[in-house]
């Protein structure tokens, strides 16, 4: 059996540069890796600009046990920004850390990951890994794209560990069972414009818009899940645009944001404000644009092993989650239980980025074990 | 005694460009038909660039009689606008119509009340005209330092008469006896900016903006008076100015246009919104800037004789009303019963803007005969 370091394949990974959307060279230092240990490599580049290209690549070694373990992840990376010590895409050990755009978020992961499949034993069961070059930008190319790529040859891997910076103080602290779902919601209140002088000759929007917020910020979405805190609606802009202080507006807008649990779902949150928008103004147009669906996996053997594998690595028993923003779970989900796990997050996105060398190869060692037990060894 | 034709006077005044706002050359005209006729003429320039250059124009004659009678008007007008069929100061007389920006608004008006003067025995009693370059605009140097001027010399009218342009479809039918007040608000409500994501991080200033807005939305100020329409609040504006969906804004604003009678002040209208914003969330701003309060002039020996001397030369009995918007009877009511009247305001402010020739001859028997009755003839 071969053997990888993480830590140099972190390196290699960060030292090839893939801002969003990301082609090309961090793939090809990927497949350098996966090929020699027996998987097959695909790789596919979907999407024009300014969104695309995007290259997605799919790996898998089929292996004679019936299990089929799949570990999704992306390589394209935020921009560095400015200000960093030193290069964000030279990859540099100072003290404990390596520092490198993308090194918790997440080529680490990767690394990681590609260091536990090299150590076990092919036969043990199937491995996929799903990796996107389009999670940190509209996602549109990115791991949709790759589902279909993997229906269309009838590939369901059983569980799937997204490989995201869940971890919080602590590598092993925290294990994100489920995201929220977003949806983004538009309300338009058509009116008649008009001098204030001579209200009955105009029809102003603004009242029946207030009135419309004011039934939306009574409504209680639900109380909160034992897994979710409750759906929250927040009211980010209105918008009338109005110079002159003697005119009647003809329109008036208003935007949400709500941030909703698995009990809803984005089309149904739509339909009810515009149910409450209809009942005011029945002209009042509602638009809505869902970011995505809420997901959970409950607490189960999924969950349970992955935790397992961490206290056996750590001595931690990590926090089941779901706080946080969207991730490419909330696509993944409809093919089987998913589960997220990876580095500490506190660097991620910032100048400076870094990864503790030892938590790269405590990071491996915990793929290792949770393979191991998903394959029932 | 001297004749004036106030269609010759009329035209010599429109002919005198006088944009808001006003000095000059239209005064010279005016001046120049007042002295001949036994008035005192003085005139005083106020205020600098961009509302000034103003010029006011105070005329007195006075009469042997005790009562003093005070006509009011401006000599200002708005711009012309493009698309005139002649020259906007080229006065001129096609059919029935003498056309020219002022000829309504309101340089025919005062033109017809220099004839009447001038029709009217000097020693019948004391007759003022109070004449501003700045109505159009924003009246700050205008009626309001010839109001000081006449305090500083003890000058009173026991009635004003105010020349704008109040008959609707015939001259005669219609006279002011009030107007509305007017006040914009501001509301500004400060939060703290955050992510949706992070609600409890962040404080929302919209749902208070809403709920502020909701409330002031349930207000009737009045159920209107026997000569006022009801007291009326318009919200003309909300402006939040957050482009990013994902973030709680740091502060939102909205705007109300009030227009009311003489049931309120505008200082107590703005703190009654104050008062409701602050119960909301005391840390809300409130400003308010007061265009005019109401007035009125109850119907009396001022409108009865008005109305006397316009059924005696036209056969109509005119309405006594409060509608439209303001005028500077608004300041001038502080001295003594004031009403309005004057010519047909239809073309007012309009391209080809047009007196009536014979309505000019008219005004001016109008004129002459509310002066006839002002002083007990
Ligand atoms: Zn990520
Ligand atoms: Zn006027």
């Amino acid at each position: 059996m071969m053997t990888i370091d993480p830590v140099d394949l972190a390196k290699a990974l960060i030292a090839a540069p893939s801002v969003t959307p990301a082609t090309g060279a961090v793939f090809d230092v990927l497949e350098a890796a996966l090929a020699p240990l027996g998987f097959t490599v695909e790789r596919f580049i979907d999407g024009i600009e300014p969104d695309g290209p995007v290259e997605n690549l799919l790996a898998v070694r089929k292996g004679a046990g019936p299990r089929h373990f799949g570990f999704a992840g992306h390589l394209d990376v935020v921009p560095p920004g400015i200000g960093w010590t030193g290069d964000a895409f030279d990859p540099q050990v100072r003290g404990d850390l390596l520092y490198g755009r993308g090194a918790v978020d997440m080529k680490g992961a990767i690394a990681a990951f590609v260091a536990a499949a090299a150590a076990t034993p092919p036969e043990a069961g199937t491995i996929s890994l799903i990796v996107t070059g389009d999670e940190e930008g509209p996602a549109v190319f990115g791991t949709r794209a790759l589902i279909e790529h993997m229906d269309a040859r009838a590939l369901k891997p059983d569980l799937i560990v997204v490989g995201e910076p869940t971890s919080m103080q602590r590598l092993g602290d925290m294990v994100k069972i489920g995201r929220r779902g977003s949806v983004n919601i538009w309300i338009d209140v058509p009116g008649t414009q008009g001098h204030v002088a001579y209200p009955h000759l105009a029809d102003n929007p603004i009242p029946k818009l207030v009135r419309i917020l004011a039934a939306i910020d009574t409504v209680t979405l639900d109380e909160g899940t034992r897994w979710f805190q409750r759906s929250n609606i927040e009211f980010t802009d209105i918008e009338v645009g109005n110079g002159a202080t003697n005119v009647i507006p003809a329109s008036a807008r208003a935007r949400l944001s709500i941030r909703f649990n698995d009990q809803q779902r984005g089309a149904e949150l739509i339909q009810m404000v515009e149910r409450i928008a209809q009942d005011v103004e029945p002209n009042a147009k509602v638009v809505g644009k869902i970011s995505g669906e809420a997901f959970l996996t409950p607490p189960g053997a999924l969950s349970a092993l992955v935790s397992d594998a961490i206290h056996a690595e750590t001595g931690l028993t990590p926090e089941l989650s779901t706080t946080g923003g969207t991730s490419d779970a909330r696509f993944l989900h409809t093919l089987c239980p998913v589960v997220e796990f990876g580095l500490i997050n506190a660097t991620m996105h910032k100048l400076d980025e870094a990864v503790a060398v030892a938590d790269l190869q405590t990071l491996a060692a915990i793929y290792r074990g949770i393979l191991t037990r998903a394959f029932g060894a």
